[in-house]
């Protein structure tokens, strides 16, 4: 569109930005007003895409990291015909998706935002996603690369330097995403912009809105834009500097440069000195206003300093036509979601083996990718203790070192998500915490994630309490429609990264560092939301959660009839200190139940209440048979509570929970259980004080 | 000490580091080996500490940010005679204070590390300190200053720009930080080096070793010096780069050249060249060895690779002695705990009237900052919404602006509170995930600092889900040893921000952004582990939770004798919902205790179990009376689950929870409360369906 048109569109953008936070009583005006030529001219010129078809995988994307300026991103497709005033006037009201930050609810946000930071590493997946991923950009030198293929073995490794495709480099769709200067303190955008610099990720373009103006006061750098500039690229960027980013003149002249730069190694960034509240006097440039809208009787004179408005322009975006054939991108991968062909070549384990639930999922995800062609594995430089090295070396295209930075990890995974792709974020999970927040909204954004997080608990021993996830649990129960597994033996959390494959949504699956022995036949299913039941006659073999009368009865009949009766529900090591600790109390003549957890989130409740309810329980304590929890994991917010919550309306249950409460420190695993009363000989003093 | 003792110095470390951890057949040789040399000679010619007195507050602090090199940090203490062969030789034993990485076991340690990426914020908070802070460093040009001067107000306000301290810049305490080039891709770090820079603080100095290889291959940098070299300077650091870091006369030449930067306005790194594994063949320069021992029949061969060691060299460290008069440093700040003559001007609330609990904790807070003297203020940019604004115009050298760095915000607090100060973190409750790793290891080192997250829940209305702190309870219970605090009204907001003071380790403050009508008295108090209980008779009074037998005989009188009777145990802004519902209860014959559980961790558990034991609630139903939880947070791990281990042993009560389950959106708060069931008539509703 020409320049005539674009200032007619940024007058008409104003007007809507100030009309509906004024009449919403809310909303932030002022820093949507900071970006309105930016967005504008990107929109109504650069911007490829058809709305009316929001799926299209040829489209450009557009993320607002800023997501408070909402009343201007929404004013952008109402400027493009795609919403009406009638539904900008419903701004933050309860029945409208358009939402005080922009969430999934309006269909063209790619994520939620609002927690600054994070739109960059979203960005960065989905343009990684778009340019269909390109293998791992490890910087390696020659020597490196050699020593690696000869310790690699047998399998030569197609080790390629990260870059843009080299067929069509200029046609990847480009993504967008619009910063503002506040949140270039997080580090995560930082995170965002060495790994984008790192991968060469070229389709990828950040417009940097200086406003000067965070919520309370100035920025650092307050309208220095060579501060943003010098630091961008020695960070590895390009920049495209905007001295006065409300003439829209040098902002077209800026992404006409854009196009020279875009698909040629590197990303870009065009920074551009803004104003806050721009082109409303009472607002430009003023402190105490973020977040505030024009009061009604203020409106009309704001309004006012708008000059004429056309109200029936309309904004022409450009349709992503010509940009390459369809029929040569590789993108549409969910058609090949499942080869019928394909038979997964799960490792068979023998029963009493000993292996580390983490080297079980390593080694699953490892087969699963060739069925699997969406899923791609992330890490945090620790994939030589989760048994991913051997991903990467069967699948080096789909595998990504991300090293140190977990929330930048997770944000990519989100943009990943968002088009397609199923992404394993790998680390320790005691790390997962460092990405909390981007868990949280990726939540919210019901992102199609699976995080596997090792070196749970204690019982990873030496290396001591900064080592141990101790609040995994917990942190993923309390992420929106989550689900969180914990499996015991090699056999269950095969089983269960499959299961996370087949989930939508947010999973989490715990791993443990120490070797377990294989307590399940390679048949048996692990289906989210069961359990498994062992009961002393019965110790390797298994049963679904149905079978439970026949279990019981089984059980009847081979051990003796005891009046004193206890269920032991355990998940992952713990597990096999209830076994032991059952066998104990066989001798003193009480007779334990155990259940393996393994679906921690959403928990085997019928199973659960099946089991007080049952024969088993009969004639037993008035109050029903106790239970008892153990787990390696803080006494907040993990397994016990969650077998809380099963019983919190039955009264006639009672419920001991053992779990970590002291400063643990490093010592031997076993050392460190018995510290934490989380071992067999502390679930047998527990069961000895209930009777 | 001369270069060739050094040399042997060097040696004895190397000897140190190999033997202790192939004696405890774990942890981190290779990349302790990287350091030995700049250790060995920042130890030994440049610190200055007495290690007979660690609290001596003119102390060099040595931070290793790289945890995982613990073997060297205890080395350089046996080297330096504060340690024994012997207590190396237990390194990472359960009874051994010598941990896998460095805990507060050890009296040297200043805070566990072992999480990467945090030394440095940790190691700006104590820099600060050790210069006795330094005022605002707000960036602010001339027109902004005047136009503040103005728009503040009657009470001017002396804003300084941040810079060393004008006496003495260089007798002040310097801070070492280790950091590996693996963590240098964590945001955090950057968050730090940007904060350091920006406030000036030229006695923290960060040396560190490139060793290239991370734990699972080689990092994004390599060994390209000049990568982190470019990176340090445009974020406004100076650098001093050593070619060979294990060339103790090219160490030496930078330490000597460090001498002339410290003190002098800006943070320094030195930037080395290391090879991890150094000086031993077959670790030196290898991928495979992180975190891995030489096997025991390996020792011997690579101890031979050292030549001969001396083990009687002793390495003498210098004292802080001359450095400056310790009557001229004003950090003994704790003998200025209480100052006696000192009264508190709390604010008088009346009943009634309507304050939101961020504004009376802010309000608080300023007013505190008076009696308590080591009290700091950190803020993430949310200061106009935490009514923090005044405590900075009130308290200007004790206010940080962090900006939006929540990470580092957090780091900074545990150098902070390790130096004596007890710093207020705050944000948003829903932003606090951004720093739970920090939060979490915060917790670990038992640090002394104190959160308030404002905007919890979705009662923040319009905002949206982005901006609402739904797990923060969840989050801040699941930390060792916290304590979790949620007033409801001005009156308990005003007195819990004393009570945090007073109470050692981490406390959180999770306050609400609506306003809420005072109900409890001024004269009231709110001991932690404490909670209120409200009858239908009682409304604006109050009681102290002793009185139960009182309150609820005189209850009692007042109403009528019910047969149905429940217990509805609430907190902040659901507890104006279960008063509501009480009211309505009422008029059905159901009578309703209302517990104000302002104290969520501890709970108040004997208060709880005397409810349910009392004569209220007798007669009732015959598994004892019912209790209902409404909480703004979700489902796990809240006010819900603390209720629930309270009375999970004791199997004749039944809790029914109510939380936030669907995905909140925009709106009005009271409309997201009845969406959301936990307003009053969802209370209502549910108390029906118990009866």
């Amino acid at each position: 569109m020409d320049i005539s048109n674009l200032t007619k569109l940024a007058k008409l953008i104003r007007y809507y930005i100030l009309t509906m936070t004024t009449t919403a009583g809310s909303g932030h005006a002022s820093s949507s007003l900071s970006a309105v030529e930016l967005m504008t001219a990107l929109f109504f010129t650069e911007f490829r895409a058809d709305l009316d078809n929001p799926d299209n995988s040829n489209n450009d994307r557009l993320i607002f990291s800023k997501g408070h300026a909402s009343p201007l991103f929404y004013s952008l497709y109402a400027a493009a015909g795609k919403l009406t005033l009638d539904n900008l006037l419903k701004y933050r009201k309860f029945e409208s998706p358009l939402e005080g930050h922009p969430t999934l609810e309006f269909p063209y946000t790619e994520a939620p935002t609002g927690s600054l930071g994070q739109g960059l590493s979203i960005g960065l997946g989905e343009a990684l996603a778009l340019r269909n991923l390109t293998g791992p950009a490890t910087r390696v030198s020659q020597t490196t690369l050699q020593n690696r293929s000869t310790s690699w073995g047998s399998r030569p490794v197609k080790l390629r330097l990260g870059g843009p495709l080299s067929r069509h480099p200029s046609d990847n769709p480009n993504v967008f995403v619009l910063l503002g200067d506040g949140e270039m303190a997080e580090g995560s955008v930082w995170e965002a912009i060495q790994a984008a610099a790192f991968r060469k990720v070229d389709n990828l373009v950040a417009i940097l809105d200086v406003n000067r103006l965070g919520q309370s006061q100035e920025t650092m750098f307050g309208h220095d834009l060579s501060a943003y500039k010098k630091r961008f690229e020695v960070f590895g960027w390009r920049t495209i500097v905007v001295k006065n980013g409300h003439d829209l003149k040098q902002v077209l002249k800026a992404f006409k440069k854009l196009r020279t730069l875009t698909g040629r190694g590197k990303p870009v960034v065009i920074i551009a000195k803004t104003f806050k509240g721009y082109g409303i006097k009472v607002l430009q440039n003023q402190d105490n206003w973020h977040g505030k809208p024009i009061p009604p009787d203020l409106l009309k004179q704001a309004l006012s300093d708008l000059g004429k408005v056309d109200l029936d322009v309309k904004g022409i975006m450009q349709k992503p036509i010509g940009r390459r054939e369809i029929s040569n991108f590789k993108f549409q991968i969910s058609n090949k979601i499942q080869n019928p062909n394909y038979k997964f070549q799960k490792r068979n384990y023998k029963i009493g083996e000993s292996v580390a639930t983490r080297q079980a999922a390593g080694d699953a995800l490892t087969e699963l990718m060739d069925k699997y062609p969406q899923v791609v594995v992330l890490d945090g430089d620790v994939k030589n203790s989760l048994y991913t090295e051997n991903t990467q070396k069967a699948h080096p295209d789909r595998f990504f070192e991300m090293f140190i930075a977990e929330q930048n990890m997770t944000g990519v995974a989100v943009g990943l998500s968002r088009r397609g792709y199923i992404p394993f974020v790998t680390t320790f999970s005691a790390f997962m915490t460092r990405a909390f927040d981007q868990i949280r909204m990726a939540g919210l954004g019901k992102a199609n994630i699976k995080f596997i997080g090792s070196h749970a608990g204690v019982s990873i021993g030496e290396d001591g309490a900064s080592q141990m996830g101790l609040e995994d649990l917990s942190m993923f129960r309390s992420v929106f429609g989550s689900t969180v597994l914990y499996p015991a033996d090699a056999v269950s959390a095969q089983k269960l990264v499959e299961e996370m494959i087949k989930r939508q949504g947010i999973c989490y699956l715990r791993v443990a560092r120490p070797v377990t022995p294989v307590i399940y036949e390679n048949s048996e299913e692990f289906p989210i939301g069961g359990s498994k039941i062992h009961t002393l006659s019965s110790r390797s073999a298994s049963w679904r959660s149905g079978d439970l009368s026949n279990k019981i009865a089984s059980s009847r009949k081979s051990g003796t009839r005891n009046d004193k009766k206890i269920v032991i529900i355990a998940a992952g090591v713990t597990l096999y200190e209830a076994l032991k600790a059952q066998a104990e109390l066989e001798k003193d003549g009480i007779e334990a139940i155990v259940v393996d957890c393994y679906s921690v989130k959403p928990i085997d409740k019928k199973t659960l209440k099946n089991l007080v309810r049952s024969s088993f329980a009969r004639g037993t304590l008035a109050n029903g048979v106790p239970i008892i929890t153990v787990e390696d994991h803080w006494s907040e917010g993990g397994l016990g509570d969650a077998v809380l919550n099963v019983f919190s309306e039955n009264p006639e249950v009672k419920v001991y929970k053992l779990a970590v409460s002291k400063m643990p420190h490093s010592g031997k695993p076993q050392e460190l259980l018995d510290f934490e009363e989380i071992s067999a000989k502390a679930i047998v003093e527990k069961v000895k004080e209930v009777f």
